[in-house]
Formats: C-alpha cells, structure tokens, sequence
C-alpha cells in the first residue's frame, strides 16, 4: 500500500541496507532490546563499563551542561529495597487495567538478576543560571539526559550486554533511598549487564500487549498530518 | 589524580579502547558534533534518509507507544520563519546575560544553511489511557521522544551528514506554525545535512562558553555523592 505520509521515502518495509562503513550502526540499534529476562549476573569487566560510561558522557547537552550523574549500584540491599518497591507499583498499575490478564505474563524488571543497576540523574543548576538554550524550554536539559542513556544503552547493545529500562517506581522512593538531593531528578533506572542473548523481538510484542508500527507511519512532510493511515489512536 | 568517585573504572583520561568489533559505534559516538555553521545544503539521498529515519523509529519506548513523530520541512518559507522567531529568541536570552560578549560569537542555529529541518514531536497519546511504564512517571513518554533522537543523530553522523538541535524556540510557536494539535509537543527542531566537516571540539567548547568535565566526574557509587571533586556548580 503506497503511504504518502511517507515522504516519498519508500512506503513499506525497511529501508536500503547502509553501505558496509556505516553498516555497523544499524545492526546495533536494529539489535538493541529492552531486557528483563535474559541477565546471566556475570561480571562486566572494568574496561568495558568504562567505555559504555564514556560514550554516555560523550552525547550532546544543552548549553554544554553535560546535566547527568550515574550511579552505580551494585549493593544486593539497595536493589532489593528498589525490586520490593518496584512489585508494589506493579500492583498499583495492573489495578488500573479493566483486565490485567495480558499485563501478568510481562516481567517488568530484572533487578536482582542483572550485573548491576545505573541510577540516571538530572541536575537543572549544572551550569546555570545562564544555560545556553533553555531558556524557552525549561525541559532541554531533561532531554540531554535521554541523550546520554541512549548512548549507553546503544554503547552496552555494542559490547554484548543487555540494558534494562525499569520505570515502574516513584522518583522520590529512589531520591530518599540513595541520598539524591530534592532539586536531581532520577530520569532512568537501567539494569546493565551480560545476557543469554536478544530477542529479536520486544517482549511487549512478544506477548501480545502492543504491536511495533512501521517507520514510515511516523513520518510526515512539511505540516503535522490531518490523517495518518494504519493509525489506531 | 586519583579520583574515588569515578568507581574504580580509570581514574583519568580516555577508557580503553574498544577491540575492533564494538569500536565503530564508538567512533560514531565520539565524532558527533551539534552542528551549526558547516552545513553545505548538499541534497540527502533518500535511501540515506530513510535508514536514518528508520533508526530514530527503532529507538525503545515506554509501554512500546512509540510516541514519536518526525515532520521533515524542506519549505524554504516555513524555515525562513522559524529563523526569524529564532533569531528574536536569541536576543531574548542574550538580554538576560551580565555580559553577552562570549555568547555573540556563537552560532545557534544552521536553519537556512541545512538540507532540511525535521521536528520531532512527542504524542502523550500513542497508545494511552494505559501506557506500560507510565503510570508513575509521567514524563516516561517524553523520554522515550529523546531515545529516538540520539538514534537519528547517531545514524546521521554515520551516514556522514551534520545534525543540529536548534533551542531557542517557544513550543507553542512551532505548534502554531507545523497545525500541530494542542496535545502534542514539538521535543525538537532538527537541522540535518551533508556538511564540510564536523569539528573535533564542541562549538561552545572553541568559543570559551563552558568547557566539557572527564567522564569520571559523572559516575559514582552506591548513593549521591555527598562531594564531587572538580565540579564547580
């Protein structure tokens, strides 16, 4: 089906293979997955969390405020405590569901099992007050952090580990929990470590809860859509 | 100087590199830059565009919502305005500054020099009242917008071409402009194109506007540093 929402990029399937120089790329973040259940508990050697560290403070800030810390957690109490707080908000979700069938079968985290947890913070008074390029968008900065967890979480894909995005907790448990100020905001919790393998698809797809969509459905051409076709909301 | 904070990964300097399999996406990482003047306007080749368009849409997103969307303007017009409401926000935020001497030598924006523009927008949405992750963190899906991002970022500076984020812009401006609805928020305007060359230092680095901090500073263990040696704010 020709879908001109497109722009004119191809209208189904995946795109044309990159030529093999910057081939390398795409085969890592077509590979990349969101982990929960593939964590073996081995060790991360020391070089390699290093340069997965490295490419996350290497990605692009707002006014170069470079507003992100990352706290390594390898303390078995600390996960714990976060894994207990993370089933109750598990509870408090599946209560909102009018049927919580398909929603039990999905594992949400892998706390325990997974080498180690990086706590992801953003810090809004780095380099400010004057932060060139915030000051129309109180919310740049918040953006530069996502910028960084993406690198790491495509540098760790790169280096055979699996990187685990929990999000099912509240901000202010992790901030009491590990001493993180009121003005830092914890943006990510990221399980990290050695897996069994990658699924080649998203667990969410896996298990019925939610279909990927094409790339060319999110694509427009020079005005937001009056109509996207295919698109159920 | 040894540093404790950096948890014992390399105290100082660069980390290891990486062996020859993992290290492209490294170089990729490291290369990319936030590109301003060095745009050529050089046309981008479809298949090109397509894969890198591809890749943002590729990107994990919470509840798999895959909330994003990318409008690509090419319209001389529509660049030719959001240039001006630019360049009237640049003076905006250089009248705030003690001394805006440093910041009038810095270039914000490559709107016009650029192939083209994409706005990436962010739908709350795709795939809601139930988003899987979302219910304790509201800004989840937002994240999620930012994840894609780097990906097209990261697969531009693959493909050769420049990537810049453009800031000084009021959101409801671009709204207004693109007939985005009320519900959904532009996240970022994008300059993407071929380019001379990407600088090896970031731009406000070269003009003495803030200078980047080693990766070391940023890590920590266990809990929120209670000091963080080197760090001036």
């Amino acid at each position: 089906m020709r879908c001109p929402a497109a722009d004119d990029l191809g209208a189904t399937g995946p795109p044309a293979p990159a030529p093999p120089e910057v081939s390398d790329i795409y085969e890592v973040i077509h590979r990349r997955r969101d982990v929960r259940g593939q964590f073996t508990g081995e060790p991360i050697p020391d070089d390699v969390l290093a340069r997965v560290l490295a490419a996350a403070h290497a990605a692009p800030s707002v006014g170069l405020s470079q507003p992100w810390d990352f706290i390594l957690i390898r303390s078995a109490a600390t996960r714990a405590a976060f894994h207990e707080h993370v089933m109750h908000e598990r509870d408090v979700f599946a209560a909102t569901l009018p049927d919580s069938s398909s929603f039990e079968k999905i594992k949400i985290e892998g706390v325990r099992e997974s080498t180690l947890s990086i706590v992801v913070t953003y810090d809004p008074d780095r380099g400010s007050p004057a932060v060139l390029g915030r000051h129309a968008i109180a919310d740049a900065g918040l953006y530069s952090v996502c910028l960084a967890i993406q690198n790491l979480w495509l540098a760790a894909t790169a280096e055979s580990l699996g990187v685990g995005w929990v999000s099912f907790y509240r901000e202010s448990f992790v901030q009491e929990m590990l001493g993180i100020p009121p003005s830092v905001r914890p943006v990510a919790w990221l399980c990290l470590g050695p897996v069994t393998h990658l699924e080649s698809t998203p667990d969410l797809e896996r298990h019925g809860w939610r279909r990927r969509t094409p790339w060319q459905e999110a694509v427009h051409s020079e005005r937001w859509p009056s109509f996207t076709p295919g698109r159920e909301d």
